[in-house]
């Protein structure tokens, strides 16, 4: 198995549409642990039908193609496959109810040689199927460890956002539930990992872990609770890097740098005292 | 507005068809608080859908023919209207997926009197499309606070069942979710009561409650966990008085009564030591 560069390169990805409804919207909400507090106003925008908002962050489970690299026409060594990094733009908020229309397609992939691995780098742009307006463009980098060597460019790959060098302007702790990636799950993504023991401890760890984009949606949930005020309009972009895996009902400390429009951010496993998400930063409008 | 018995009796409900995934199966299960311990492999059986086992208790949601006592040709004084009783009869063991059809009708009304309200006993059958079998039958009192001295029948009602006059032999404790009311919403029931705490302020609750059905889910588990070992091909009835309305985030605490086949229970809240479901019984097949 090796990586045929051109090919994917030029990879046509069928489009995916998706009609989700505003159950759709509040389950994505739940996932990612909003409303813990049933009371919490701000919150409850997210949860409840009456005037309901999308978080910007469910634009990485609208329109999503599956876990394409399974497929053995690719050439990738998929079980050593791990998410690197996720990127999100909004270029319009989210409906909370809609038909969105998502186009997929290989960017770049990186050499890192032979026993290195390879980056692979994918954008899907997720539109609005009525207007045809862009919602949101979704970057996301493959660490392929597997797959180093297989003759492809050996660029350096784009460094990842600096965090500034001084302590933190703010801290968000945020909980997640022991049944979190139970809820998030049916956001659509229904990797075994993250319910079934024995899948989890076959992988190598103790108890079914978090999907890395569920602990995405903590980290913007905490974005837009200190930096936006709770309004998902002002959320403009947000990107990071995956570092470790969250044990669902961990709690989630997110350290904001602010700096005008841009936010810079971290995430902490409390009970760990481990850094999971790293090298954050939103821009706020 | 008066209760016009004939009308009522001889009312032609739609049948109501729903079809069900496996998704919907695990969000019940969720939304009555199973897998809290996501490592428990007894209750991840109806939260996972590898071999997935829907919970006997989730017939409630199915085919659910809406809150049709509101429809202003029922005469009914439906602001006043309280959810007294629920039983289930469990015929077959319900699909983890498929298409039902609901059946409902209204059996009785009893007339307690001028000032004293009415009692509207309904049944719902729900059956499977394909097979035509009758999965369960669901019967309902509704207590109608508004409508008594309509000049129905003023037989008197059937009695509750009676819990043994002993110590309970077991207790089940099981700690519901703050966010359990708006996970439990998505299976159906979006009465806002549930999810705004402006609405259940009005309604003179100091936060959204629980819904009734949804602690006789967690009732339902407790029987399944306790009498039949998490088989939950083993309960063929349930039955139970609602008494008072649970908080999302309290524990309950379900008593347990077992004679051969028969189990009795009640079920109180810890946190303020009051009886919320009462005179419950279940059938261990």
């Amino acid at each position: 198995m090796t990586i045929d560069y051109d090919k994917l390169i030029n990879w046509k990805f069928e489009d995916i549409e998706q009609t989700y409804t505003f159950k759709d919207t509040i389950l994505y909400a739940l996932g990612v642990g909003v409303s813990m507090d049933p009371l919490d106003m701000d919150q409850l925008r997210f949860t409840y039908e009456e005037e309901l908002q999308a978080l910007p962050t469910m634009a990485v489970v609208l329109a999503y193609p599956g876990f394409f690299l399974k497929d053995p026409e690719f050439g990738i060594d998929w079980v050593k496959v791990l998410h690197g990094e996720q990127g999100i733009e909004i270029h319009k908020p989210l409906p909370a109810e809609g038909t969105v229309i998502g186009t997929t397609k290989i960017t770049e992939i990186i050499d890192k040689g032979e026993g290195k691995g390879a980056l692979m780098y994918s954008t899907r742009e997720v539109r609005e199927k009525t207007s045809g307006d862009l919602l949101a463009t979704l970057t996301s980098t493959t660490f392929c460890r597997g797959d180093g060597g297989f003759g492809g460019p050996a660029v350096s790959a784009p460094k990842p956002h600096e965090l500034p060098d001084r302590k933190a302007d703010a801290v968000v702790e945020l909980p997640t539930l022991d049944q979190a990636a139970l809820i998030y799950r049916l956001s659509g993504d229904f990797n075994p990992l993250h319910a079934d023991p024995r899948v989890a401890t076959s992988a190598g760890f103790k108890a079914p872990i978090l999907h890395g984009l569920c602990s995405l949606g903590v980290a913007g949930h905490a974005i837009l609770k200190q930096a936006c005020g709770y309004n998902p309009s002002k959320l403009k972009s947000l990107g990071l890097r995956f570092s470790a895996p969250v044990y669902p009902g961990e709690t989630i400390v997110t350290e904001i740098w602010q700096d005008g429009n841009r936010a810079s951010f971290r995430c902490k496993v409390k009970e760990r005292d481990l850094v999971v998400l790293n090298n954050g930063y939103a821009e706020i409008g």
